[in-house]
C-alpha cells in the first residue's frame, strides 16, 4: 500500500503534504494530500482498490476569494474515536460510533484566510467537511459555490434521480454513469413542481455498483444551515462535483465563523447489507438536544387520507378546487369532503378496535378549494375547521377512546405563511392534545425565488423541528429536503416522506416494483420515511372501473414493507373497510412495532431485494420483511439470529402461488410453522411480491 | 372648454372614447380618453390650464400580455359622492370626502381580458387606479410593469428625493426638474443601506411648483398587497413613468382577480395650503377595519434613545457592536448599555411627574452586539432581556407611577426571523401591558433580495398592523415604506417615520433648515411621521467638544414642530436633564395636544415656511406652530379662526432676537398676550427659527 502511495504522488503531482488514515477495519484507506500549488485533494480506496481517485476541495467565496488552491498546512491531527449512544427511536438500541479522524488547519499563503478540514473514516466509509474556524475580521461570509469532487473511477451502474431542486418524487434510473440524462427522462411522472436546470445534474444520495462489485453511495450528512448539495456529472470522465441549490439571488449559504458545511459522505462496500445497515449518516449528527424524550414515541396510524387518494372523496369541502375567491361561509359543500366528524369518528373507531396509536385528518382546515398551483400566499391559517369538522367533538371523542389525533399543515409552499401562522397553529394543536403533525410543501415556494432545497428550506424544516421539539410536538414532513440524520439532534422529527411515496400508486404511473428495493439504499439512508404502506385494495379499478391506476406490489409486500422500510411513524393506509376484507393480513400491521432492539439485514442488492429481520424493543419478538423487485425470488433464510434454545411461532404472510402483483396482486396465504435459530426456510416471493413474517417465542 | 376639448381631440389623435369629469369646485378638469389604437390616456387641467399632458395608462403581464392597446370600452359611468366620516385619530374631527367618479370598463379585443379602470376627481386633485375584476380563468396573474405616465407641461421646480427601493431618509433637493441626477448627489448623508438603480428615478410624493404658480404633486394612496411606485423621469421632456419595486426574482405584484392596483394622484392648486391640507390620500382608503377603537389613543412618550444616538449610552450591553458570536451571558457590561433597570426608572419618574403616557425604552433586549450590517437572520428573538433590564421590575414601576411602557422591536431588516417571533413578542407585550410598539428596520432585508419597498414588505407591515390590531396594540415603524393613508383602515398604525427624522442631526450631515417645510407637502401626506422633535441641546458638541453635528433649528423651531408636523404619536426626544435646564420653554410640549378637533393650515410654501393652526380634540385650546428654512421670516398671522366675543391667553414661544440656527440656536423668548378673533400678531422667525403658541381661552 505504502508503495502503490509513493508512486501515486511522484507520478500524479508533486505533493507538499500528505497523510492517510485508516478505517478501523482497515479495509478502507483515505488520503489527503496537498499538491504544489497548494491544492487540497483526498483520495478512497477500499480493500486497496480504488474507488475515489484524487478529487479536490474548495469553496468559492462571493468576496472572490477562492478557498481551493495557494494553502499550507498549518496543522494536522489524527484520532481515534469508539463511543456508544442510544437513539430515542431506532433501528436498534444502541448505535455503535466508530471512527479514525483527521483533522487539517489550512491558511492560504495570499490572503491569510483559515480553511479547516475534517475527514472520518469509518468502517462503511468516508465523511468530511470544511469548517471555517473564528476569525474576527471574518464573521460574515457568503458561499457562491463549492468544489467538492468525486472522480470515480469507472462508469459504474447507478441508481439515479434528477438533480430537482423542488423535489424528489421520482422513480429510480437504473443506468450506467455514462447514460444519465436527465433530459430524456418522461416527465409526465405525476410530479407537479420540477426545477430541473441541467442534462447531468443527479440527486444524492446516489447509489452505484462498480463492475467489479463494489457497491459505493455518494450522500451528505447534517445539513444544517446550508443547502442541499446535488451532484454534477460529467459523463465521459465520471466526474462527480458538488452542486448546491442556490437562493433566490442565486447565492448558496450565508455563513460566518465558526461554522462548518454538511459532512460529504462516501459509503464503500463489497456487501451491500453493509450499506443499507451503515449508521454513518447518523453518528455524524450532533447528539440529541432536548433534554426530556419521554414524549417521543412511535406511533402506528390510520388517517382519513388515502380515501382522497382514490377519489372517494376530497380535501376540499366544495370539491371545487378552482379559485373562486369564495369566502368558506359562501361555500356549497359539494357533500364528498372527507374530513366530517362523522367520518373522524368511523376511524377513530376502526383505529381504537385495532389498537392503532393515531388519526390523521387532512383536510379538516379552510383553504382547500383554493391551496394549489397558483403560488398563492395566504392559502391556509391553520386553526379554522371546516364547518363539517367539530374540532372539539372530535378532540372529545377520540381522548374518550384513547386514539391521538394527528395534526395535518399543508403549507402549499408557502412557508413565509406558516411561519406567520406557526405559533397559532401550534397552540391549537396543544390546546387539543395533538401529540403530532403532518406537514406538507406542495408547491413552488414563498418567498419567490426560494427552492425547496436551498438553505432558506433546509433551515425552515428544521426550525420548524425545534419549535415542534418546543412544545413537546411530534413533527413528519411531506415534501421537505430529505434527511440526513437531523433526527438524532431533534428526535421529535419522526419521519419525513421526501421521496416518491406510495401514494403516486392511486393516480401516476406509480413506482416500479423495483423502488422500494432502492429506498433502502437511497432516501432512507438519511432518515425514516412515511412511507404509507398497507395498501391491501391495489388496484384503482376498484373504486373506478375506468381506471388503470395500481400499486405495483402484491398484498404481502405491502406488508413486508413494514419491516424493510424502518419508520417509527407507520401508517396502515388503505381504507377501514378495505381491511374488514382481510382481517387475517391486516393483523401483521396490528402486530408490527415501530421501533426496535435490533436489525439485522439478511440479504439485500439494491433494485433487486432486500430482507431484514428487526427485534421488537419491547419484546422477543421478531419481524422479517423481505421483498423483490418485478422478478420472482426464491431464498433460503437461515434463523440463527434468533436466541438458542427457545422456540417460536412464526407467522408467514407470503404471496399466494398464484399471485403477483400485475394480474393478481391480493392472493396471500398465512401459514403458522414453529421454528429455531436452527431453522432454515424457504421463502417465494413472487414478481412484484414479498413475505412478512411475525416471530414470537413459545413459553 | 368644450372647444378646447374638440380640438384636442382632432388635433392629438383620433379618439373612440372620450369623457371629462370635473372636480365639484369645477377648478379641475380631468379628461380620459381611448385613441384610436385603444389606448387609455388621460390629462389633467386647473382652470383651465394644462397639468398634466396626455399619458397613458397600462399594465404590462407577466404571460406576456400588455394591458395597455386594443381596448374598447364596453361600459363607463359616472357618480358624485359626498359623505363625511370620523377619524379615531387625526388632524381634524370630522373628513368630508367629495368627488366626482368615472368607472370605465375596457376588454381586450383580441384576448377579451378585462380591465377598468377608476378616477375620482377631487377639488384637490384627481386619482385613478387600475382594477382586476373576477374572471373565472383569470385568477391569479403576475405584474411585471405598470406603464403609468404622468406627463408634465414644463421643467417645474422639485422637490425630490432619490428613487432608492430601500430607504427614504434623504434630505431634498430643490431643483428644476431637468436638473435631477441622481449621480451628482452627496451620498455621504448617513444612509447605511442604498439601493439607487437608476440616475433618473425619484420617489413619490414628488412636490412640485410650476413656473405660472401651480403646486403639484405626484402620490399615490393605500398601497396594500402591491409595490411601491416610484417615478422614473425623462429630463428633456419631463415624462414621469411608473416605476414599481421589483421582488427578489423581478417581478412586480402578484394578484389575483378581482384586485385593485393603489390609487395614483395627481393635486394641483394655485395655493400651496391646499395640498397640505389635502384629505384626499386618507380618504382614498379603505374605512377603519377595527371594531373596537377606544384603545387607539394619542400618545407622547419619552424614551431611552436620543441619550443612545448623541453617544452618552449604547444600545447593547456589551458596548462594543462588533460580532464576536459570543453568547449574552459571556458579555462583559462595558457600563455604557442605556436600557437598564435603573435609567428607565429615571425617565418614568421624569415622565409621570411631566404627565407624558409613555416611555419607550430601546436596547432592553439582546443581541444588539451583533445586529447591524451583517445580514443576520437570527438577530433579536423579541422576548429575551438583557441581564440588567429587570422587565417585570419596570413593568410594575411604571404602572405604579401611571406610564404606559412602550415596547421596541427592532428587526435589523431580518423580517423573516421578526414574522416567526412575532406571535411571542406580542404575548410579551400583552403580559406586561404595553400599548404600543415602536418597530424598526435597519438593514437589507431577509427574505434576501427583497427591497423595502417591495409587495413582499408592504404586505410585511401591514399584516404586523393587521396583528398587533387583533390584540389591542398600536403600532409606529421605522425605517418602514412610506405610508399612504392605511392608517384609516388600521388606526392603530399611529404613526411611521419612513423619512429623515430628527435623529440625522445627532451623527450626520442632518437636516437642513428647509427640511421641515417640506415634508408636510411630501412625506406627510401619507400618514403622521414619528420625527421626533424638541431636542432642546442643539449642538452635539454639548457631548463630545469634537463633535461639530447639530440640530438644523432653533429651540424655538423644535417646539413648533409639534404643530406643524402632526402626528398622534409625539415624542419628547431630548434628555430628562435637558429639559430641567429649560422648563418654561418644556411647558408648551407638555401642553400641546396630538389630536385634534381642527387644523387650519395660514400659511405654506414647500422649502420655505408653513404655519399652522390647530384646535384641542378635547377642549377649546388653539395651538399654532410657525417655522421657516434658512431665512429668517417676519408674517402676521390674523387669528379670526378663534371664536368671536371671546378672549384668550396667547402664550408666544418665539426665537430670541440674537437666536440664529446655527449661531445661537437655544436662545429664546416667553411672552403672554390676551388676544381674540381679532386680532393680528407680528411673528418674527430668525433663520431656521420658529414660534409656537398655546391659545387658552380666559373664562
Amino acid at each position: 500500500m505504502k508503495n502503490l502511495f509513493i508512486i501515486l504522488l511522484l507520478s500524479v503531482f508533486q505533493s507538499i503534504y500528505a497523510q492517510e488514515v485508516q478505517s478501523p477495519s482497515k479495509d478502507i484507506t483515505l488520503k489527503v494530500t496537498l499538491n504544489d500549488t497548494g491544492e487540497p485533494l483526498y483520495s478512497v480506496f477500499y480493500k486497496g482498490k480504488e474507488v475515489i481517485k484524487p478529487s479536490k476541495l474548495g469553496i468559492q467565496l462571493k468576496s472572490g476569494i477562492s478557498l481551493s488552491r495557494d494553502f499550507k498546512v498549518i496543522d494536522s491531527k489524527q484520532n481515534s474515536i469508539d463511543e456508544n449512544w442510544t437513539p430515542v427511536l431506532g433501528e436498534q438500541a444502541s448505535i455503535r460510533n466508530r471512527y479514525n479522524e483527521l483533522h487539517i488547519q489550512l491558511k492560504q499563503n495570499q490572503t491569510n484566510k483559515l480553511l479547516n478540514i475534517s475527514f472520518r473514516v469509518f468502517n462503511e466509509g468516508v465523511a468530511f467537511r470544511y469548517e471555517f474556524p473564528f476569525e474576527d475580521k471574518v464573521n460574515y461570509f457568503i458561499i457562491s459555490d463549492e468544489n467538492t469532487e468525486f472522480n470515480l473511477t469507472g462508469n459504474h451502474k447507478s441508481f439515479w434521480i434528477p438533480g430537482d431542486f423542488d423535489s424528489q418524487e421520482y422513480v429510480y434510473n437504473e443506468t450506467k454513469l455514462s447514460e444519465i440524462d436527465n433530459s430524456k427522462l418522461d416527465l409526465n411522472n405525476g410530479i407537479a413542481l420540477k426545477s430541473i436546470e441541467s442534462k447531468y445534474r443527479i440527486q444524492s444520495p446516489l447509489m452505484m455498483k462498480s463492475s467489479d462489485g463494489l457497491y459505493i453511495n455518494i450522500f451528505e450528512a447534517a445539513v444544517n444551515n446550508y443547502p442541499v448539495m446535488h451532484l454534477d456529472l460529467n459523463p465521459k470522465t465520471f466526474q462527480l462535483t458538488s452542486c448546491l441549490v442556490p437562493n433566490a439571488i442565486g447565492d448558496k449559504a450565508y455563513l460566518r465563523t465558526p461554522s462548518v458545511t454538511p459532512w460529504r459522505t462516501i459509503m464503500v462496500s463489497d456487501d451491500a447489507r453493509d450499506i443499507v445497515a451503515s449508521k454513518m449518516i447518523l453518528n455524524l449528527n450532533e447528539p440529541n438536544k432536548i433534554d426530556d424524550t419521554s414524549w417521543i414515541k412511535p406511533m402506528k396510524y390510520m388517517g382519513i387520507w388515502w380515501e382522497m387518494h382514490v377519489g372517494i372523496s376530497t380535501w376540499d369541502y366544495a370539491g371545487s378546487q378552482n379559485a373562486q375567491n369564495v369566502s368558506t361561509q359562501d361555500l356549497i359543500p359539494s357533500g364528498k369532503h372527507g374530513a366530517t366528524t362523522e367520518n373522524t369518528k368511523r376511524y377513530i373507531d376502526f383505529a381504537a378496535k385495532h389498537g392503532f396509536d393515531g388519526v390523521l385528518v387532512e383536510g379538516w382546515n379552510v383553504g382547500w378549494e383554493d391551496w394549489f398551483g397558483n403560488w398563492k400566499e395566504d392559502v391556509f391559517d391553520f386553526i379554522t375547521p371546516y364547518p363539517d369538522f367539530n374540532i372539539e367533538e372530535v378532540y372529545k371523542y377520540a381522548k374518550s377512546k384513547g386514539v391521538k389525533m394527528i395534526m395535518h399543515h399543508e403549507t402549499s409552499g408557502s412557508v413565509a405563511n406558516y411561519e406567520r401562522h406557526l405559533d397559532r397553529a401550534i397552540n391549537l394543536m396543544k390546546h387539543y392534545e395533538y401529540p403530532a403533525v403532518k406537514s406538507g410543501y406542495v408547491g413552488r415556494i414563498i418567498p419567490r425565488g426560494e427552492f425547496h432545497d436551498g438553505q432558506t428550506m433546509v433551515n425552515h424544516y428544521n426550525f420548524v423541528a425545534q419549535r415542534m421539539a418546543d412544545n413537546k410536538l411530534m413533527l413528519n414532513s411531506h415534501e421537505s429536503t430529505r434527511p440526513t440524520g437531523y433526527h438524532r439532534t431533534y428526535p421529535n422529527y419522526i419521519a419525513a416522506e421526501a421521496a416518491r411515496g406510495n401514494e403516486f400508486n392511486a393516480w401516476s404511473t406509480g413506482n416500479p416494483p423495483a423502488h422500494e428495493t432502492i429506498l433502502p439504499f437511497t432516501r432512507l439512508l438519511g432518515g425514516p420515511m412515511d412511507y404509507t404502506p398497507g395498501i391491501f385494495e391495489i388496484k384503482m379499478s376498484a373504486y373506478d372501473p375506468n381506471k388503470t391506476e395500481q400499486v405495483h406490489t402484491t398484498l404481502a409486500k405491502q406488508l413486508a414493507l413494514y419491516v424493510t422500510m424502518y419508520s417509527p411513524l407507520q401508517m396502515a393506509a388503505d381504507l377501514p373497510q378495505n381491511y374488514e376484507k382481510h382481517l387475517d393480513a391486516f393483523q401483521f400491521i396490528k402486530d408490527v412495532p415501530a421501533d426496535w432492539q435490533a436489525s439485522i439485514y439478511l440479504e439485500a442488492e439494491p433494485g433487486d431485494y432486500i430482507t431484514v429481520a428487526r427485534k421488537d424493543k419491547n419484546s422477543e419478538n421478531w419481524f422479517l420483511g423481505a421483498i423483490t423487485d418485478e422478478n420472482a425470488r426464491t431464498t433460503e433464510i437461515k434463523f440463527n439470529f434468533l436466541s438458542p434454545n427457545k422456540k417460536y411461532k412464526a407467522t408467514i404472510y407470503q404471496d399466494g402461488k398464484d399471485a403477483d402483483w400485475k394480474n393478481n396482486p391480493k392472493s396471500y396465504s398465512i401459514v403458522s410453522k414453529t421454528i429455531s435459530n436452527k431453522t432454515k426456510l424457504k421463502l417465494n416471493l413472487v414478481a412484484g411480491g414479498g413475505t412478512a413474517m411475525s416471530i414470537v417465542p413459545i413459553d
